[in-house]
């Protein structure tokens, strides 16, 4: 493979030893090897190789979306429309509608449809500039249904398509274990999660807690099972209710507390102490209509935020990180530095993984953008900016 | 040119005949000489002409954008950074920002700068669907540069592109003419409404009735003169307080009141009882953290409802009508079926344009969708859903 330059870009690097968004006005950058060989001025680039001329535009790290549940068979618009109609949750929930009604499509899919639904997903994503997303289980709630959604979610890499980084996620009881919770919530221990890592067949375990879902202590009993297991641990914290998950994951030094639209000053401080990033679910926020997480707090505690599209089914159907941060930036109040770090580098360290910046040795994830300014994909929002998107240097 | 057939469709009329959206199930229509020539059962559908299988997805009439400023000149994504990361309106106004940000670029730009901006801009909104776009004038502020933008909106238009309604908009006192408000309203009134009514370059005019804009009697000797020119008549109302312009737009049997983020329950009747159209922009709300229109209180007191882009430089810099769909059924609270109308036939409405409704003899502007029902544009939100979008049948 020839070595590809792109001359004249504005370079966005977020490379931590660079301030802010680590811009280079007037860059360049090489990929070999699938790899950042080089990156600086534009005027000190080198010359070999084949070259692309970005005219002044934004060249930015492949966007790196850190939270999602692609893995889903079956169409709630419906439920959307009865939802906008003002029917109530409960009345939906009763009607088959809710996480029930992705369950048993989900679940009666042959793997190859499912592999098929999220591989159409995914190149979605890529075509507004994803190329590395997380993607969770949990459609499927039972152990063996489970582990069959994550190897589902192995199968959808496609070559050079997005990295894909898998998470088991304890979504919630099933409504046919309530009576036997205790049991369920100690075989997703026992079996579940034990053989999810035995297996490789994801690098972090997430949890629902929140009223409905799970417990704090029954979150503490599968996220530090995950942990004796060597799997790196996060959680969907205070959506609705604050029960003090945010608390636990900072004790447990977890990668990532997500939505937090509920959460105490005593859990801000517990994520900013052990590096926690926040997850900011703008999409999920707006269509639920749930207050807006306290930004300004978690900022000025110095908790790392990122922002992702928690594309699902039920709440957040959309690919595009690019709508997010117009969200972010507006909705939320994040500024468009915060925004923009928060679906790079602030992403990848949520998920563990090196990505989300343009410096030498990097993976040569890269998109050029048809705009100029960091801004203008807010700014200009509802429009799809991206002109190219490279993965491994691979169009 | 041949008659187009399309078969196989889930057909959304907006036909007022029909109940709700008007969907036919299983339709068909036909577009000859530019017009709906049938339309009704797939089974009772004529064989000749050009025929297209849309293999049940969703057919709709073209959308229709009943609120823009699409034609101005600049950028202000350096503002909107500066907005996110918590600066004071007023201060950037103060670093000249605001309007006065794209007064001075637009008065610079050439006639055919002018042209072709609005034209990209009119291009991005048909490529999501929409076939009508209202263009209102408002960034020179002076007689003779308000008419010259009238005069390059109407030059905007192209062959097979979205139909365009022009709109004089008197959109606030300029810094410069604050000593003689009077008589820069005079002028408004005896020259630039009188011009743009003579020369036929607008079909309305909108007065900005608020707070640092026009004030209720200043709006009410505005648009009293349009309408003695033979104008139609709309506001810019409530965005941020309540002048009380809604009482006078009922009085005055206006068209549309735009935004009313601020409205009193006197208001609300009155625009029920003139039968005025409420345009929501749900962009702008979100983007200015505004809070949300009383929804419920309007549909409630029978007034129909639009949805718009509000497409501007400074609050809302979206082409795209289908995101604010998505805004509509979630931030707004209003159903499906209600947006929906507001992009359609309550939009066309509000410009007095025969648009928005799939009838025979109606203009053959309609889209063909990638999916199947209409909850799914909003449910599925920030991806692009148009196939195909004819605008008098002419793709």
């Amino acid at each position: 493979m020839t070595d590809l330059v792109i001359r004249n870009a504005r370079v966005m690097t977020c490379d931590p030893a660079r301030p802010g968004l680590g811009m280079i006005d007037h860059g360049a950058l090489v990929i070999a090897g699938g790899k950042i060989a080089w990156i600086g001025d534009d005027a000190e680039a080198p010359s070999a190789g084949y070259t692309i001329d970005a005219r002044g535009r934004l060249v930015t790290p492949g966007l790196v979306d850190c939270h999602t549940h692609a893995i889903f068979a079956g169409d709630r618009a419906n439920e959307f429309a009865m939802r906008a109609a003002g029917t109530p949750y409960l009345e939906i929930a009763a009607a088959g509608g809710g996480i029930h009604a992705t369950l048993e499509p989900t679940r009666g899919a042959a793997d190859d449809t499912l592999v098929e639904l999220t591989r159409e997903r995914i190149a979605c994503a890529r075509a507004n500039g994803t190329t590395v997303i997380e993607i969770k289980s949990g459609y499927d709630l039972t152990n063996a249904g489970e582990l069959r959604l994550l190897r589902c979610i192995a199968r959808a890499a496609v070559v050079a398509g997005p990295r894909i980084v898998p998470t088991l996620l304890a979504h919630l009881i099933p409504a046919d274990r309530a009576v036997d919770r205790d049991v369920y919530v100690r075989s997703i221990c026992d079996q579940l999660v034990r053989a999810a890592a035995t297996e490789r067949l994801a690098t972090s375990v997430d949890v629902y807690c929140d009223e409905g879902a799970f417990t704090l202590a029954e979150t503490r009993a599968i996220l530090t099972t995950a942990k004796a297991c060597g799997l790196a641990v996060r959680g969907h914290v205070g959506q609705f209710r604050d029960l003090g998950a945010a608390e636990l994951l900072g004790e447990l030094g977890a990668r990532s507390a997500d939505h937090v639209e509920q959460i105490s000053d005593d859990g801000i401080a517990a994520l900013a102490r052990a590096g926690v990033v926040a997850v900011m679910l703008p999409g999920a926020c707006v269509q639920l209509r749930l207050p807006v997480p306290p930004v300004d707090k978690l900022r000025h505690a110095g908790v790392p935020l990122a922002v992702a599209t928690d594309l699902n089914p039920g709440s957040s159907y959309s690919e595009s990180l690019p709508l997010q941060l117009w969200l972010a930036t507006t909705h939320y109040g994040m500024t468009v530095e915060e925004a923009w770090l928060g679906v790079t580098r602030h992403a990848a360290r949520a998920l563990g993984v090196e990505a989300g910046r343009l410096v030498t040795g990097a993976a040569g994830d890269v998109v050029l953008w048809k705009c100029n300014d960091p801004a203008d994909v807010p700014y200009h929002y509802g429009a799809n900016h991206v002109d190219r998107v490279w993965i491994a240097g691979v169009l």
